[in-house]
């Protein structure tokens, strides 16, 4: 329980700015609010490890809208807010009548009375999804504002067009405890790379959010990846001045084992360039599935031309000793086993498989954490509550 | 705080009559138990207003069901028995085997083992949604009789072929909050009117609801429709009587003006006559999709006749001091917002749209209400032991 | 309260081997386990018969996975969770990334941080389920081992191809109560039978559950059927076994009336012999809707010449006394009930109707003790704290 008491007391000189706020994208967070986030997390994790309740809610509601299939954010979801104690709400608009001409301001402040949350995922169209999340949030602000919300129920970005909060956050939280501490990422060179798939259409919300936060923490972050698979010019701008601001580096090069010599840690992953995700957007819009096809055939021909973008162990042998940390958001396309050719060799993966699945088991307690400390104004008040109040969570 | 003590103070002397009852049609209720369900309801947003808990259950189950689209019902029913502490389990018929030829009684009775309230939607038949929703809350009481059911498990309409009583009652409860109680009521004018919309086959619920239960506190309940547009004839004898019983006045005009003048409450809101929606019956029964399509052309055209009826600016002047308050269920069909013609021109809507989101914002409260009267026999005690209990809803 | 004390006492000298293990088939557990099951069951609900809360989880997950469709076991799985305090999360396979070739061991990783439970029914195609509850179990504790699962989140049998234990679990504690005791059932005839249905394609996992479980105590168990309709061969191997070490019988005939002779027990289903669900297994692999076709009218004609297995009131005068004890799983094909021609007869059925809801109404008790049983490793010690706690489950 020491470590629980160092956790609490490691959130108190931090200055807390995230009340009554959404969380759409990293960079619009100071770095205190980012450490607030990992250590909340952390601290709600050793309390459920030590069997004690984090639940802070009597009663509440989370509200869910995915626009897009997920399995894993949407289990994280669930037991993030479960991990609260809110129940969880979704909103299927297959279901419901916002198909049929609801305006998005007031399909959001219905949905939202005794809401504390809404997280959406919306990642399809480029220019469309976090434009959606901050309509939601000023909605959700002027319900709030007008007296109509009790509370200003807070929107999370479960990943957009644009970031990938949830992720880069429990990537960093994993990088975290796996150096030993933030302070130890400084000058660690990571290696978000392109990787080979035999499939296309993968949303850019990870790279980007990877190049985007990553640079915060002094760390070396080299972006590579074949001309034609382009991240959005503004994260580019955005991973460029991070890396000015906190001693760090931000490299971009189009040779996969560039990226991959003397690494600490490699993040190889399949996507889209976003020249193809906004003419997919557009033919997506106009329903045009001549189109679609005709740009899938395409990108998949293109796709092939860079089926060396592997990680394999030739590869891995290239970063620091031999020995980089390989991540990924899953799942992952593994040769040979999900597909005949993939991003990663079936060796590489299986040897660094346990770590990709405690990497994704962050994920629930950051999404906990960006709940609680939108939804309470003193987290270190409250999270010393619960270590006081100390009821078991399991009976026993 | 004075206000919760008076608010439970005022559910004292009604004589109650709730318990182990269904809420099926707010006429079959007294007035006492009508006061008490608005009671329980203002009690309970008082005390999550004040952070104190509502949960009275430990653990429970509350059971929806929706054969109809819903959002709003949707959300309100979970969020009302997420006030209480039960957690909701839909009943899908899609995924469930009820479509096989399984009887009411039976899926009645297998659904609601250890449930407290099944909430059901069904308004698509007329003739059919009530009589389930009985046939359903019979299963229950005999299953309770026989032993099968631990509690008697009861049945919440949440819109049915002829009211909708968990609507009606947040319109009372908003115009109980905006005119300062009931009593001041008494003498209102309150036009209940119909209104164009380029859409067909919306329930005639609503306005039978709200002819059905304002009639009973001493309103000037008017109605007006083209006259194609009639409501079930049962209906317009209970508001008859009821308005003879209180006190008020019902009256029926074939004028939106003549409605509107000197009105100090507005509720201009389509629907389809009842003998459209018998014919509809007819042919959703039969399968016959020709039949349908003949239908909502013939109803369209009609419609169309009457586009003029809109609750403009020019009709509002007509109302006491221009300035009648304006309700709708949402959603409103907003001429130039979600169609070319519709209900309600924007700048009227805009005007009245945050009063029409505090109205909707009642319902997850009345829902609450309509479940604890139900289920526990002297709520009076029950509302005191929350506020001497004293449980915070929000850490912190 | 004395029946409590009894029940918690009951359960002090039986071997617990329950902890941390996955319930999949009733003959993988010791007497012992059974027993406990049972008595945590009954425990369970004297506590809520007595208004105490057996909110044992503050937080917790369990998970659903339906690969056929269900109600009973669906809402009885949620029930379960609710009794103990756990949310569920539903693993809907059309809305997740499962089809998209991810590895059963990623998904069961991934659904299962924080959960308790994963419950499943698989029971479409022979040789599948049960493997694949078993592959999701392997990884869960290979998960744990590894340090990726805090929790050995264990697997719950909702129905395979094998077996359905919380079925013939539920219709043993029914049977326990309707004799008084598992003594009680010792020498006592049960007939489980096949009967006719002009369906298709039932699952086996009834039949070959209560063979498999009735024969461990004693009973004498006569399965019934004509002679196309065979059993798993090793589920009538494990029948013959456990009759043998139990004192009790495990006989076969091929006619209907002598099962019945003498019975005290009758339990009349309809089934598709192991041989045709093998046959169907593979059509439905392939995607063969021809021959899918040509085996339900084979089937269906098949099925035809056997309609005289119905569960009429002569076959039942042929039982002790006359009043035999008719089961089923429900739902029942019940003659001019739901079809023309059906497993049981209109009178025999509606005379027992009462019971058979009483059986099904175990079901919620009888998964809420394996959960129980597989994350508390003294569920005694549990169970009187729970007593002793005395939280009301509703207030008042």
């Amino acid at each position: 329980m020491s470590n629980l008491n160092s956790l609490i007391d490691g959130l108190k000189n931090l200055k807390n700015e995230l009340y009554e706020k959404d969380f759409l994208l990293t960079w619009e967070k100071s770095l205190d609010d980012l450490k607030i986030v990992l250590g909340v997390a952390e601290t709600l994790k050793c309390l459920r490890d030590n069997n004690i309740s984090t639940r802070i809610f009597e009663s509440g509601i989370g509200v869910s809208q995915f626009r897009d299939n997920s399995t894993r954010t949407r289990f994280s979801f669930s037991k993030a807010c479960d991990l609260l104690g809110l129940y969880v709400q979704d909103l299927d608009e297959g279901k419901s009548q916002v198909a049929h001409g609801e305006t998005v301001r007031e399909t959001s402040n219905m949905i939202s009375f005794l809401a504390e949350v809404i997280g959406i995922r919306d990642d399809m169209y480029i220019g469309a999804g976090n434009t959606y999340m901050r309509e939601v949030a000023k909605s959700l602000h002027e319900g709030h504002q007008e007296g109509v919300l009790p509370e200003r129920t807070t929107v999370v970005n479960l990943q957009c067009d644009i970031d990938h909060p949830t992720q880069s956050m429990s990537d960093l939280l994993h990088l975290k405890n796996y150096f030993g501490s933030l302070e130890n990422l400084k000058g660690k060179k990571i290696a978000m790379t392109w990787a080979y798939s035999p499939s296309y259409g993968k949303p850019l919300s990870v790279p980007q959010g990877i190049i985007g936060l990553m640079t915060r923490f002094g760390m070396d972050v080299t972006l590579a990846h074949p001309k034609e698979y382009k991240l959005l010019p503004e994260c580019m701008e955005v991973a460029k001045k991070n890396a000015g601001l906190s001693g760090g580096k931000f490299t971009y090069t189009e040779s996969m084992e560039d990226a991959f010599k003397n690494a600490d840690i490699v993040y190889p992953k399949s996507w889209a360039s976003f020249e193809v995700m906004e003419k997919r957007t557009d033919l997506l819009k106009k329903n045009d599935n001549e189109g679609l096809k005709k740009l899938e055939k395409e990108c998949l021909a293109q796709n092939a031309t860079y089926k060396n973008w592997e990680c394999d162990e030739a590869k891995m042998k290239l970063s620091k000793n031999g020995k980089a940390l390989y991540m990924h958001c899953l799942p992952a396309d593994i040769t040979d086993v999900s597909c005949k050719a993939g991003e990663v060799s079936k060796s590489v993966f299986e040897k660094y498989r346990v770590e990709t699945y405690k990497e994704a088991g962050f994920k629930p307690y950051i999404i906990a954490a960006m709940i609680l400390t939108s939804r309470i104004k003193d987290p270190v008040k409250v999270l010393t509550m619960l270590k006081e109040r100390n009821i078991k969570r399991i009976l026993g």
